[in-house]
């Protein structure tokens, strides 16, 4: 009957009941700031005169021992054992301070202390991968690529252009990421049970000593609150989403009809079976990591749906998702990381690509729409230009300005700078758009914007 | 009246709340099997003998005529519909202002500027009910009700402390929903099909005009981004989970055996064969909400993911849910706005709930750890304590001093004031605490952090 | 450069990205049923006279010896560790088996063999958790219960009625259980990579040794097929969703308002900080698990998602989640298998509750229809009884025959027997009706589906 | 041809399929929104001096009279019409057949019937899709295309070979449709509300006139029992996966590199500013389907997460979901099937396309075991043979016998045979694999099974 409520209790549970109501090894990713917590009480209680100086220090004293101690448990139930851990080192001392506290509360708190760890360490992942991102496409500023929509090629842009997409995105998710952060800053320490408790201790003076910047508002909230985690949820949910798009296009790209990509064996993998076979398996991992983000997100939601208030036991199950979110996030962007500065583009491939499907037929367009045509009458000029060069199996650009000139008589020998790659890109000198001109100044702003949250972040 | 239930009822359904039980035009498809239905199950009543053969037959002939009178109703198609109507009226014109621009722009602004309008009717109502429920709170400050932990009874609470913790996950709702308004300010006009156009106007103006704050920085981002579609999906998760929780207490609070809450004719409907039923239908249907809203959600990400870069006809498919999780938030929302002044409590009722299960137990370890005995000791006293009880089937506060000085020479006379309610509630005097002082002191608060947000959305 | 694919690559894979690449820890599961087809399948070369007696002696040896060692392999990767250890044991033989296979035949192969075996350990446990619940139906066929529709009381009915409705959930699970084994029947293997190989191996043969029922149709088809995993999915989700709903009910009756279930110490767990509590943890956390099965079912569909054919790394992702519903499902039935016999219930507070609410008063419309009324009459005059009863706080039972008469001149002294919950219950006579008559009859239909079912699973 | 795209299209989209990619009314709440950003590019334009004042006026007014001619339709109610129209028609005996029946198993009676009936028209279309997939593979049982494994050009195959492995995954869905079928054949008439009714009515009597096969078992499953809509929903998830695998297929096929697929105008659309565009735009939607139905079939499962029995309100919102998936899943069959018979295939790409990436390397490899090499060193031999090719742009079928002899002197002049596309594909000669010869066999086989299917559903 180790228990810590077992008073009431004539009858041991089930053994296998028990086995299944623990939280088998999740919680030992908790345990070092469950220490971090009774420590800040333990400092709480002597401010408050709870216990004295001495007590104090004995009490620190044997967290730094028991700390040590944990590395080599194994697959053990955790839970209460630091309490029993402590009136082993500390004897009567180790249950004194074991008051206003309990499991609801306290477990809210860790959950939260770790969770903030472990966005400082994704942000930095974050500052890395944006970095990359914006550097390469500095040197890739120029490069024509093709652009797609519906997978279609659509129109040229810039290899730099396409790459500052990928790091708008993740700029979103960077934002999310701040918004998770703040949302965790409550400290719920103090709510007991689930109504407050009877002690004169002030809340103020654990939640300085833990490094929260507010406290939870209301006790029977803050021991049935677990939004925090969907908020981060929601940022992964995100971000898996992100880099399964990216994922996708770099597995298209590195299919032997584009060869946009070389994939470098650092990356790849092979085949038992298919001797010449290699494979872009990092990103094919990447994109199916969206199944288990997701499926962790839907998981706490599920656990949450219609919960009577205040603390279930269902909210055990919360901890299980959370720790794989977090785990497999880390790690794929830390394969992503890796990945970023082997990528090598074919761009001859992607140049000779980029001449294909007419993409400069929108150019053409807007030619006639400058020389007075309206937009919709120059489209249809354009749409029956293509079928003509369909018929006859050429290009747009090989088409003679004779034959041009059948189309619409506003056609002159200036067309061809606009139907080129060239021209076409340089055309589109907007904000934000694909220009040269313009992807280096997106690239100035965006250099800008990650300092910002960099600093916001602090 | 003209309910099949209601006989009992003395009021109508409110009006809306009507609306919002209805399956609005789902029903339809359903029609022809319940005439089928009645139809064979009229025969059956022959064969039983509970109708004559020619009221068979009447009723057979006039599920025939029913069954003609019911029409159908066809979809519409508005999509380009503007445009060429725009021709219609203003010929050539009409052509020459769609230039420099794509459907795929177009779709995501127009798309961005319908959320930011309905955020702020949601916002609205947001504000509304959180003021109902701190005024609510206000009334109630000092009313006893029992907390529930594992929907045990645990420790009682004021029917205040318990409704300041709805604002409290409305509050974090509230701040959901402008990270969601920041996260659409951002015009992507001038973006065209994915790469920027080619002519020669300044996206800011047209920015102005909109309203937004800022221009998306990417046009190939700004296409395919649908990130504030997940946003809002992330805002209508968390609402619809808080909802239901609040809603599955009071559908429990309702039951008979509980008896908390009276229901209003109001916001409930009977049964078509049982005549004494009342049932809170309100509570019911927002809890199963949580269903569509969280189908909604995963609908979103599911297309989005592994989605090649730049659009796709996929996110055609976004709307349908976006739709879908915008009418079912304003509809729940309205509705549970309007429950909340009609809330009846049985407060005698949940006085006597609050004696039960021993629920100031814990307020006897507290009393025992003020004289000096540590904290594990005094659990472990009350636990034989209760067991004591249990076995003699009294209560703690019938227990006598002598009895008590059994467990523990330690107790005085003056124990019986913290096993009382009053007393073990007035002793929870933390910050967020249920003591009546601190539920005052959190609804000045909750009106100061209510007024932020507002000057926030600004 | 130690990989089976290595031939083609100059350099190694990066250390990080390898480790990403892994399916850590999870094939282990797998190993004892690659063994098992690598067995199969040098019986079938040996068949084949591609490998002679000796051979396949030698090789058959080899790998009960591998077998024996695999225990103590920790964290470490285990897909290609067989091929490895049988050159180890058998030299250039060892290398002789691995043709027309591939790692896409073969390990949807060895998962299908896994989850064949799973699913037989769960049909064991289905056995005896219905076998249990049909006793107790039996023990408790006539003892009264309240039945709740929209968590009101509505009609008196019998327990044994209600656990029946258990045993009718469980029944489709079970089917849905037979059904995936059903699905999983068809062997892959000679599809090799997704073409076909080019050896003149019957393919029969094998499918014999491994106990499959057929073969798979289509090679293409066959290695990126993962069809078998969303059918267990749905099984568990199914299943699960009974369970908690089961659950929900219990911990409801378990509630101190309710009382209807003393909950054993076998099965509950208290508080560390309010020493009278007894919580229903077990059934809170069959009920939570929903969230990990709802999740884990997610997981699989997403990662289909708009996959290419055939076969991608992808799939390897399928594998955590169908270990872990594999796994949360045996643990929750056994947890459940074990509470059943400790059911404590309190049936005089269920008898006191069965009274409430006006329970019977569907049955004195019933009454007066015999009478001659129509039913939505009848209807009418018991809602204006209930309203009568309710303004003078008295029950229908209560209520004297001349008080009844002023409601309507055909009751009678008779109509006192339908009002009481004996006499309401047993007027349920009809199939599937909740008379003690016909729940009898129930069980022994149950019996004899049960009995059905296992003879199908043979 | 009135389309904004119409340009290079010579023949209208078919108008079913139009209807398909139609957003059917959900557009109308974007309409106003529409206006407001014509309304401000107008602006825009006049201040960049693309239109002048007057321009703008004629706009901008024109704007208010269109916004002034959309409509408001209201939606009906329909649900208790029926027994209102019946008393209108027949006076007191329209309430008399109102007995021993509650809404509770009526709703779910006419659920299953109508379920029923449309799941024999998915039936219809799923016989018909399998036909016109089984003729054309027959039609292209021998020409050549690149089977992918990680979208990397692995082996070749032929097309019949690979549209036999989309008749099995229908197969499946096939099957899973008549076990969703089975799963409805239960009649729940006469539970009543939850516990059966008091009258002398036989049950069988009016399942039969209902054309079900058996009776529900228990009245309290019977009114509670939702199985059959996430046995439906199951159903819908696994089609829609795997009609979005194909959709992939054909997105990447049809895209320029590919250039396999030739889209039909009857199944394509155009881009509003690109006047080149072609876009896959069935199968984006298709593929996009999968969001609406995962969203759905996760509906129903979080409604009926954790309901206490038996009927609850929350079952209303089952039919949004569930109609919303009927509907879906009839349209995109619908839709589907109407392309099969215009799929073109660019069968030269495929042809040299089915030539790179040494595509063959496997079949060198099996060429070297059939001369007494080890698999495992034979793969190794054809690595180092495939860097060589690399190295030196050569093919592996351009290489030289000479130049072969140096990686193994095995090699003979019939080496060039099983490097052939054609040896290729004639050596899979083995159950299931892509050889004409099997394909055809395998045609056969999959007539049969489709005429088994078609009997088990009568």
């Amino acid at each position: 009957m180790n228990k810590l409520w077992g008073g009431r209790f004539l009858k041991s549970l089930d053994y296998n009941i028990e086995l299944y109501l623990k939280s088998f090894s999740i919680d030992k990713f908790l345990f070092v700031y469950e220490i971090k917590v009774i420590n800040a009480y333990t400092k709480c209680l002597f401010l408050n005169n709870y216990i004295n100086y001495e007590e104090k220090l004995k009490i620190i004293n044997s967290l730094c021992l028991i700390k040590k101690k944990i590395k080599n448990i194994s697959a053990e139930d955790i839970h209460s054992y630091l309490e029993f851990e402590l009136i082993k080192y500390n004897g009567d001392l180790g249950k004194k301070i074991y008051l206003g506290k309990s499991r609801n509360d306290q477990i809210t708190t860790i959950t939260k202390l770790m969770l903030l760890d472990e966005i400082e360490k994704i942000h930095i992942l974050l500052i890395f991968i944006r970095k990359s991102i914006i550097n390469l496409a500095e040197t890739e500023y120029n490069s024509p690529v093709p652009g797609f929509t519906h997978l279609q090629i659509a129109q040229p842009i810039t290899i730099g252009h396409y790459l500052l997409s990928w790091n708008e995105m993740l700029k979103r998710d960077h934002l999310n990421l701040l918004n998770c952060k703040k949302s965790l800053q409550y400290c719920p320490l103090g709510s007991a049970a689930l109504s407050g408790h009877n002690y004169n201790i002030n809340r103020n003076t654990i939640k300085k000593f833990l490094n929260f910047k507010n406290l939870t508002e209301n006790s029977v909230d803050a021991v049935s609150d677990r939004d925090y985690i969907v908020m981060f949820a929601h940022f992964c949910n995100l971000i898996i989403t992100h880099l399964s798009r990216i994922s996708e296009d770099m597995i298209i790209w590195s299919n032997n009809n584009f060869d946009f990509l070389k994939l470098s064996d650092l990356i790849s993998s092979g085949s038992s079976i298919m001797p010449q076979k290699k494979n872009p398996d990092l990103f094919e991992l990447i994109r199916a990591k969206t199944g288990r983000i997701y499926g962790n997100s839907l998981s706490i939601l599920t656990i949450l749906k219609a919960q009577p208030l205040s603390y279930n036991k269902d909210n055990q199950e919360d901890k299980e998702s959370l720790f794989d979110n977090i785990y497999t996030i880390k790690k794929t962007l830390n394969s992503f990381r890796k990945c970023l500065p082997i990528l090598k583009f074919n761009k001859k491939n992607m140049y000779f690509s980029a001449l294909k499907n007419y993409s400069t037929a929108t150019d053409m367009a807007d030619y006639l729409v400058k020389k007075g045509i309206l937009f919709r009458e120059a489209h249809k000029i354009v749409g029956n230009c293509v079928q003509y060069c369909e018929k006859n199996n050429i290009n747009l650009f090989n088409i003679s300005l004779n034959e041009l000139k059948k189309f619409s008589n506003l056609f002159e020998k200036d067309v061809f700078y606009d139907l080129s790659i060239e021209g076409s890109i340089k055309n589109k000198n907007v904000y934000g758009g694909t220009s040269p001109n313009q992807v280096l100044k997106s690239i100035q702003r965006s250099r800008f914007f990650l300092n910002n949250i960099i600093l916001k972040f602090k």
